[in-house]
């Protein structure tokens, strides 16, 4: 996983994050990767709610492989990193990582994302200057 | 606040709902009470999604003043009523209650809501025919 | 997968479970599956808010494999399966699957599990009770 | 309330706060404004997940009275602000406001909280030290 490279984003963990166990609840893992993969695609210059609202496009997760290392607490400081390992004409596929502020890997996941139009849910080729982009 | 019938729906505590204070996070009240207004609506023949795509109607909560007297809890099972206080031509104020499995009443809310049109968020007049289920 | 039985419970989808691309929010399918295990814990004698008071014990998500397949939408009626795959001394395979009200396959998900003592997440064995009436 | 400072802090809305009427779902208002909560607190010394571990302290919303202006949308960046309007031995009223980039007022609250025993929510006196330092 070399070739594409790897953008990082921190977030904090608040309260909202968190359960009765202690720790940030398993499914919103999925939250704070989704905000980096977000954050990488305004940082290539596709800003979400403007792809929906102008190109009648949504960007949609098929599938996510999920590996829970250790637990993220009320108020980390985690580094979500996302990198491109495979892109097609209308999918992506995003490995990403999660940190803590010690530095301890505490998760991993494996995303498939495809590109749809918004009002049907049909796949639709991703804009090529955004394939680009992103490939750089 | 006897003018109109109360309406009740019962639904679980899950973990999703609690945070590391090892109760509900305070917000998730309101959308327990967002549920119970759910189907109160929908038991009266207004299914929001419908609504939405037939109609270009939404419904939409302009104030909550809430009041949390006792913790929800992992596993509880909550009944959560709904009465209408006042309706006028577009909008309602609905005063709810939660309580738990023994009785106990956990928090209160007056909930001002509004009907609007889904695509440009203006204020529009509730159907009559809802307008008159909803007061019998 | 034909050995364990298979437990289904039904859910319902609020406007709190869909974001602005109209649908459920992929993490949220994680919760509905997240509630089916629990209902199916429960209706085993496994109260999970009693078993981390009572025996310090939790159960947590060690990893998630999902597919999804189509979309979740407000207002749908959701069906949740859960079986057994795999059953070890400290932890758990789960598959799970989930249907609409038109019997469509939404979502699957291969959960990994594992028994952890709540107050220092070490892994712990599975009360032996328990083991045994999951396996039943 | 022009007694005690105002605190600023920005958030980012993704895809996970908002809701398929295509803006933030209602109840979380109340989680970004817990976000500027919890940094204030954190800007003058106090660590929430601290002071439950060392001093068996949490602080809870007792009431809130929210008001709905604007809606805020994906992409939106937020500015939270919280202001002290009362501050009692083991209470305290915090004002707050949202808008968004355009400087418009997208949302206002006044949040009752109280500072409770974390094992057995029993009212408890806020650290004489940290009601100073609010009220700088």
């Amino acid at each position: 996983m070399a070739d594409f490279p790897k953008y990082e984003y921190k977030y904090r963990v608040y309260y909202e994050h968190t359960d009765a166990g202690g720790v940030v609840y398993h499914s919103r893992y999925l939250n704070f990767f989704e905000r980096a993969r977000t954050d990488w695609l305004r940082d290539n210059g596709m800003v979400q709610s403007q792809m929906q609202k102008e190109l009648n496009m949504i960007y949609v997760v098929t599938a996510a492989d999920i590996q829970f290392k250790k637990p993220a607490r009320m108020d980390d400081a985690l580094t979500v990193s996302s990198q491109l390992v495979k892109i097609k004409r209308a999918s992506m596929d995003i490995y990403q990582e999660m940190h803590n502020q010690d530095n301890q890997l505490l998760a991993t996941v494996m995303i498939k994302a495809a590109c749809l139009q918004a009002d049907n849910f049909r796949v639709v080729a991703l804009p090529q200057k955004l394939r680009e982009d992103l490939m750089k």
